[in-house]
């Protein structure tokens, strides 16, 4: 089939991307344009690299703007889909049943199959590969034990060993899943190029800390 | 028809897109995301605002990763314009007859038309109709007589005036096609909200000054 990818620059939706291009073609990425950049980036942050992403992986974007309430940007995505020529759209969803039985309605009706390759996968498998395969780091952290510090670490084995023991300690979900961390993935297997960051600004709050990409690069991958 | 509308962030292809508007359905924006925004920006100054004049025109926008390597652009966006239901696009082109053809015949090979409402319409008649209903900006000056204090201005008839003064004196482009200025569109008759910009760079080298937007806003129209 020919597909779109919908990408947020994180870690599942990239995923999702890599395991169903295994089976079919990914034609292009979709992605969001909230209304208000500074609210929005809060919640996702780093979107506007989402056209970094495209050049990583040659391919072109569609974006839909949204006024960022989640109840309209279900309905602003279907009424966007339609313009493309794909046979279904592949999403990184995980447990929110919430999203997927909102994005599958969507897709039914207008006639599209949705693929959600990490749907009820077990997180430990999900990070395993994440590890393996991508350079993903940390741009935003809203969880007991995930200070500051750990914005633009990479997750690699340590990282993940961490994460286990605070999610033992805790009870943080391994892949984020419960909004305890959002990521960027900087390079990834079907990544031509890979970003790399220049500068950055941190912004803080009472709960969490994120870290907004101001300056980057694409570079050659060796 | 349906039509997707090729735009720079300039006034000639908002005013296509205007004018295609009054007969047909603009579906989509398409727009170029450069692989290396530094050395791109330089040609075509705040190419980053084109995700908020999607959303100001409440579009989605289908951007496509080129090298920014003229002669590879059109390819390009050939392969990528597959990917839309569209049944045409509409282009800004008013004298390059190197682009006018090289779009044509992309457009007879993907078996979509081409609509050029600018094609060798009257720069005058054009100029004119971008003081009357938009609010258009120059960003970026190359050209005797216009220096830096240019930038930022709103193209008015005062300006309008004063442009056709240095047609006089210099035979610089009333509508700038040989490359005497770029514009940036704040303002127009279909954006739901307007760009309202609120910190920019200037960049400068021998031939021309050009003005980077830093930060801006959407703002109610009143």
């Amino acid at each position: 089939m020919r597909l779109a990818a919908l990408v947020s620059g994180g870690k599942d939706s990239m995923l999702a991307l890599h395991i169903a291009a295994k089976e079919h073609e990914i034609a292009c990425l979709v992605g969001v344009i909230p209304e208000n950049p500074e609210s929005y980036m809060f919640h996702t942050p780093n979107l506007h690299l989402l056209d970094a992403i495209a050049s990583c992986l040659n391919l072109p974007i569609f974006k839909v703007p949204t006024p960022g309430r989640e109840e309209e940007e279900v309905e602003d995505l279907a009424k966007a889909l339609q313009i493309l020529r794909v046979d279904g759209i592949v999403i990184g969803g995980i447990e929110s049943e919430y999203q997927r039985s909102r994005f599958a309605k969507v897709c039914e009706k207008i006639g599209i199959e949705m693929i959600a390759p990490l749907w009820h996968q077990d997180p430990r498998k999900i990070m395993e590969k994440v590890v393996k395969d991508f350079e993903v780091i940390f741009v935003r952290t809203a969880a007991m034990g995930m200070g500051e510090e750990w914005l633009g670490r990479k997750i690699d084995e340590q990282v993940l060993k961490e994460l286990k023991e605070l999610n033992r300690k805790y009870g943080i979900h391994l892949a984020g899943e419960g909004g305890e961390f959002e990521t960027l993935v900087l390079d990834a297997p079907l990544y031509r190029k890979k970003i790399v960051i220049k500068s950055y600004d941190i912004i803080r709050d009472a709960n969490s800390s994120t870290m907004i990409v101001k300056d980057y690069a694409l570079e050659e991958k060796s």
